[in-house]
């Protein structure tokens, strides 16, 4: 199976993808131990909205950042709450937001959420929808005093393009002949979107290492968004090959899409979860410990960010 | 008549909110003068997407800010293209968040884009849909060298709101009575919607001249989201009153919702562009004037920027 999927988990019938960043919200704020009041930024990715079981409208209005907040029973109107669309990269680019505006004083505390419910919006009809699945991850991002490098997000790097690539992963009709026309389903060209990223996600991981001063050498775990076991584990071995490294370490690449599958922008938040709860057989994580968080998807995007734990 | 819009535009039943927003998109880069390929951040709010004549169903995959640079064919993949779901006050926070990547050494240069085409969502048997209309309006945002107050922002507020306010704009059924109950339409609590905006951003936007160290009656106009006349000239007599003043200056506040309708993240953007070029009767800007930009909606969210032209 070159998937690398045997299960996959699918959301409540009567849950939307902000009942699920709920609770992933929830589980991010106790586990940081703060008072969900002093969040300045509510930052919610996410591709297709709440879309509500046997229907095929997404519904944004109010955006899912207003319903997390909501959900949550934050008071604080200075805590700003957004939504993020920037493909499966949509998590990890909002972690590159909050690290932006804890840089330019705008905040001091974001909570940042992945969400997706993508057995709403799949085709059955289409065997890429094997892959897909529901999920949520979300993390607390502070700014800290002193030196900015002793932990926490060393350097980023982010990319779009959107040649002919912007049309890899879209909306389309389903593979049903008779289905109606104006009904639109996820759709991947898989070959294109293999090839896009083994080209292009090795390079930005690259880019991000050079910006933050880092050697591959020094990189403990390399958290890859779970998109297809195959196509990960070509990438971490083209990263290393930049390097002129033949072999990747056996245990730096970290995978749940065995039991999770492709949730979008949940993946790496929940792999990194159980990594960091030594829950994941094999991984582990130290204080001090660099890490790299690299994901891509529709736009097309690829983001990396270089971390410190 | 209370709203004061007496004509709005549709967008062609061809085109969707990414087209309107491409051509709002060339329009900015050419008044700029700048070379497309130099934009380090390309930011689209919108809150629906694009959705199709006679079709019910957003589209937003690929984002529509990757539509947008696959439209402006831009090939520079360290342009990152984005978009930001916040409620009509979608495109000034986009401008905050470009403002902030500049400030945090992110960008130099961003492209912040408001489009929506409200028409695709409205309820034909609701008579709230009269005021709602299709528009995108653009702009350029640079870090400068020096002093950063020179000109450009000169500071911002962000507020959101999601109490029992989160629902006073939100998807719902039709008015019709026999209409499918799984097709949901942009609906408004207008009374609601009305308090909240009258109470709310008078004190945002003297949170943001506070913010700014800029007196009320240093501001030469303020631009308001576009929402209602009769709503938007209360909030100027409020903030006013705010300071002990008891009347507005006259010609402080610019309107377009006459002939525009109100177009969500649009109105602004296009506001502004009207009176920076003259074509607004009774309403010009010079180098070095203050200004104000202040939007509310869906979220419920509210923001302001104060701006040195």
């Amino acid at each position: 199976m070159i998937t690398g999927i045997a299960e996959r988990r699918y959301a409540n019938n009567n849950a939307a993808a902000s009942d699920m960043a709920i609770i992933a919200a929830e589980k991010a704020i106790e586990d940081a131990g703060i008072d969900a009041e002093t969040i300045d930024q509510l930052i919610v990715a996410h591709n297709f909205g709440d879309v509500a079981k046997y229907t095929a409208q997404p519904d944004a209005v109010p955006s899912l950042a207003a319903r997390v907040k909501h959900g949550l029973g934050i008071k604080n109107s200075a805590c700003v709450a957004y939504d993020i669309l920037f493909g499966c990269p949509g998590w990890l680019q909002g972690l590159i937001h909050a690290d932006a505006f804890c840089r330019a004083g705008v905040a001091k505390r974001c909570l940042v959420v992945g969400t997706e419910a993508l057995s709403r919006v799949v085709d059955i009809y289409d065997r890429d929808s094997m892959i897909f699945s529901d999920g949520a991850g979300a993390v607390i991002v502070e700014a800290q005093a002193g030196d900015y490098n002793t932990n926490g997000v060393i350097g980023s790097n982010a990319a779009s393009f959107a040649g002919e690539d912007v049309n890899y992963i879209h909306m389309g009709a389903s593979n049903f002949p008779d289905a109606n026309l104006c009904t639109k389903y996820l759709k991947m060209q898989g070959r294109k979107v293999y090839e896009f990223a083994l080209k292009h996600v090795p390079l930005a991981i690259k880019a991000c290492l050079d910006n933050s001063d880092v050697a591959i050498t020094s990189v403990k775990k390399i958290f890859i968004h779970q998109a297809n076991e195959k196509m990960d584990e070509a990438i971490v071995k083209r990263v290393f090959e930049l390097y002129g490294i033949k072999h990747a370490p056996a245990d730096i690449m970290p995978m749940n899409i065995h039991t999770l599958g492709n949730s979008s922008v949940a993946t790496v938040p929940t792999l990194y979860d159980m990594v960091r709860k030594g829950v994941l057989p094999g991984h582990s994580l130290d204080t001090g410990d660099i890490i790299v968080f690299a994901s891509v998807g529709a736009g097309m995007n690829i983001n990396a960010v270089c971390y410190r734990v």
